[in-house]
């Protein structure tokens, strides 16, 4: 297994959930002609835009932090494999997620699903980046100790608020 | 980032996003075997057929137009990243407008979605160009000042025409 | 535009048709847990299947020969652009057709429409193949003008075939 | 044909089909915004989801074992080319039978479906193997026939117990 070969891979997948996103945007039904009736399905997809949006850059960024993750790896072993496959695991079930907030928005479980789902996907990252650029020598880096215990410091900070924000979930 | 990477990720959405326009087609009822039947199935679907061929050479020319801007660009920033993925964004949004718009063909305000998404992908692969062609030294290039000047109008008089389709949706 | 990418885009958009095609593929009703009733659940997705596996074997066909024909081309035009885009908008087409075929297998007029875009894929990429390597020197080759002939009335046969068996849907 | 074209078309579509797993995944109907509806939603989806995970990790490891086997590989046949075809379609197939296992885990010729098409699609990837790395030099490689021979003894008794999982299914 080549790092190429897994970008191409893991890009494939996230290229394909971006796309199915928009699948859950189901076509609104509208009484007639008017604005009314237009304005009226425009409100009843609204809640289902905007999940979509917000999955959407959601994703992007995993997408655009995978990239900078896997820029210095040099060789890829089983453990960085299924991590990575993990990773991809929960970014997939981003559309389910997406599609179950935008239609139980306001059920506060449904929605604390979400950041779950985002907490899981940064784990599993932070934990790749770890296993990559820590713990061993897969991609060579020029980072101080300190530097590495920042961004894990900084990883868990971001955890801990992803965390919280399910709690608001509730509120 | 590198040009390369984001380029087959540009390409696999795209891929993605025409392959999906065909999911919208459904598979008409029909009351029996004979031709009227037959027929009567086609025309229920033709809008949506139509609607269909029309998105799949628009996506197409988008496509092509994304190659034409991208073969000269030699670094890839977060800014032009975020251009792209803006681009992807209203791209993905197609196969949606293009079901809508085949369901109520005869709303206006439904038919002005399309090229109101036009516009909007319009204006993001212009500002694409401009950032790496004009503002920034991202795509190396030999065009004169006058020529820049020229394609940049030339987008704004494409871009007014689009708005103005919008109205016709109401004639 | 390079070969490697129109080659990589084309590929991506049969891999997404061929994969597309098994979502036509619904899950059938079953009465009970008993054998007799996922017989009957097995017979009533038959015709679905069947046409699922022959469209995944003409799609993968069409797949080698757009690779074959590939191979040589040192250089995309315009032209060829769009004759690749038109193979591809008809190799879109078969999961709805399949799954049309598959909903009314007894109506010919509904299965006289696989063969006829069988018939409209092959003469785009026969067109393609007679563009790059007769028309013009885009695929530099060593066949001589008799071996070009031949290929050009065997494909032409085989369009004649492809269209009898249109009217054959109706015996 | 090269080999690369052969991996960047079977990844699209293993990413594909790994995508489409999810697609199956319906939001459940909730009563109310209640723990107990938003509970009973989640029970209702459990087997799916079960089965959607169940797959997922087949299919990543099916994706592994097939980079793993090509990646001595330096020529493609037309033969290899069709095994793998082979392998792609029963892999395109898993979609659908998660989907059927999901709706009636407890009708056992339905949950039998499933080690079946695993069992067909690991002959063709045993077969795949064996064609490349013994009988012809595809894949040159420094394996003795010990070696060949106990991994096809594996191969069948890996096999066999998938078969026997066929008959777990009815107990």
């Amino acid at each position: 297994m080549t790092k190429t070969r897994l970008e191409a891979f893991s890009d494939g997948m996230f290229a394909i959930i971006l796309t199915v996103l928009v699948l859950e945007l189901q076509v609104p039904h509208l009484e007639n002609n008017s604005f009314a009736a237009f304005s009226a399905g425009l409100i009843q997809i609204a809640p289902k835009f905007f999940a979509f949006l917000f999955s959407f850059f959601i994703i992007a960024i995993f997408w655009i932090n995978h990239h900078a993750i896997l820029h210095h790896i040099q060789k890829v072993d089983t453990k960085l494999l299924w991590l990575n496959i993990g990773l991809l695991f929960f970014s997939c079930l981003f559309p389910f997620i997406t599609a179950f907030v935008g239609d139980y928005i306001l059920n506060p479980f449904v929605v604390a699903l979400y950041p779950l789902n985002m907490a899981l996907a940064s784990v599993t990252i932070n934990a790749l980046w770890k296993y990559a650029y820590v713990d061993t020598d897969l991609a060579p880096n020029n980072l101080t100790a300190e530097e590495k215990q920042a961004r894990m410091k900084r990883d868990r900070m971001a955890l801990v608020m992803n965390l919280a924000s399910v709690a608001l979930a509730f509120v």
